[in-house]
């Protein structure tokens, strides 16, 4: 009996709650939680390990800050075989900037799982990127570097990476899109709503309509990013078509 | 035939010279030789490939930098608990250090297989260190994350990487030892030899003797960090006898 109560408290309750909440946000299932929990206590709290030693997410930062690095240098490298180590450099520093890590840690949630002291409206912005970069570090200890990397490819690479944009040659899709619809006389319109669905974080759908069509769709955590979304894949399925200023 | 020729070429001559030498530096079979060599490729050469891109050791660098400050931020994450963020991110640089990474490159002898236009004694001090990084990052994309870690556990962790020397705590284990043995009148004489054997690299044996007996031994690619080895085990083999001022 004690292993099964053993089994259903492990997967019940606060803790249940908060596994299947990490499970959805990381896409796969924790072999342990210990450091995914470690991953959201502040230093206020004070917590010690049974050696005195510090439990907090601090250490943890250190770690994921060093795993996303090693990732992205790695994805850089492979997707631009024409850039030099200078461009790498400086793409990497964009990826991994500190406003872009809060962004993802904000649009993850991740302030809604912290164990703290302080009121959470006290902390800055710098508090979404710290947890972020926490959760990757816990990732790598429960399941490796490849585990690592598929996060950062679905949550980071994938919806927010966009080597053109980050070079600066395409500052939005969105403004292009419709520089190019009123040139050409074509109505437009985003069609947004709610679409949160089973996820933990909410998330936003676009249908872009073009002239009664619709032509593209996106889903997104803002209602811009779903926009910008929508908006990138019309723009590659007009690509021929639209007369770009690159 | 022309499979045989094909196989029998791709071992031996310059090739297969350089397959078994890069075999024996990095303690297993490469895949595919293509990055190694490109890992030596001096942009002075201004190689390129089909497609224009440049095609030397530089980014290669980049991706090696990259995965060896990943696997040494999870070492120390691991091996000293009771470090906090600040101490993690200082024994890190410790360990990449400059000066560190040259040392390791220079005691591999990685120069003997660069390709270049500039005789080899124009370079600085920097080029083994490099030639280092990017060999890592040759690693990366041959065998992927795991095998660099084996790589640099075996290559820079196991023979340099000593927590409390980086920390300051012992500048020396030969001079804690030789001051021991002088305090307790104990006969002490480092015997020192040549010993390569199948190593690629040059390499120095030392025997410790202390009043008549081999008390250590240890092998390094200098006499110097043989000596420190061998003071190090001798040090840990009296730790209870030895007055040390830690």
């Amino acid at each position: 009996m004690n292993v099964i109560r053993n089994i259903l408290n492990s997967r019940s309750g606060k803790n249940g709650n908060f596994f299947d909440a990490i499970q959805n946000i990381i896409g796969f299932k924790p072999k342990s939680i210990t450091n995914y929990k470690r991953a959201f206590v502040h230093r206020s709290l004070n917590k010690k390990d049974s050696l005195g030693n510090d439990l907090n997410y601090e250490r943890l930062e250190f770690l994921g800050d060093a795993m996303l690095s090693a990732i992205i240098a790695a994805y850089l490298f492979n997707e631009v075989p024409e850039g030099d180590e200078g461009y790498l450099t400086k793409m990497r520093s964009k990826v991994v900037s500190r406003k872009h890590l809060n962004e993802l840690g904000n649009d993850l949630n991740l302030i809604q799982f912290i164990e703290t002291n302080i009121p959470k409206d006290h902390f800055g912005q710098n508090i979404h990127g710290n947890l972020f970069e926490a959760l990757i570090g816990a990732i790598y200890l429960d399941r490796g570097y490849k585990f690592c990397e598929k996060f950062i490819y679905e949550r980071v690479i994938h919806p927010y990476v966009d080597i053109e944009q980050l070079e600066g040659k395409v500052i939005s899709y969105k403004s292009l899109l419709i520089e190019w619809c009123q040139k050409q006389k074509h109505k437009f319109n985003y069609e947004v709503y709610e679409d949160t669905g089973k996820n933990e974080v909410k998330h936003f759908a676009v249908k872009l309509w073009i002239d009664g069509k619709v032509i593209a769709k996106a889903r997104a955590t803002s209602k811009k990013k779903a926009e910008e979304k929508a908006s990138k894949r019309a723009y590659y399925a007009f690509q021929n078509k639209i007369n770009t200023k690159q």
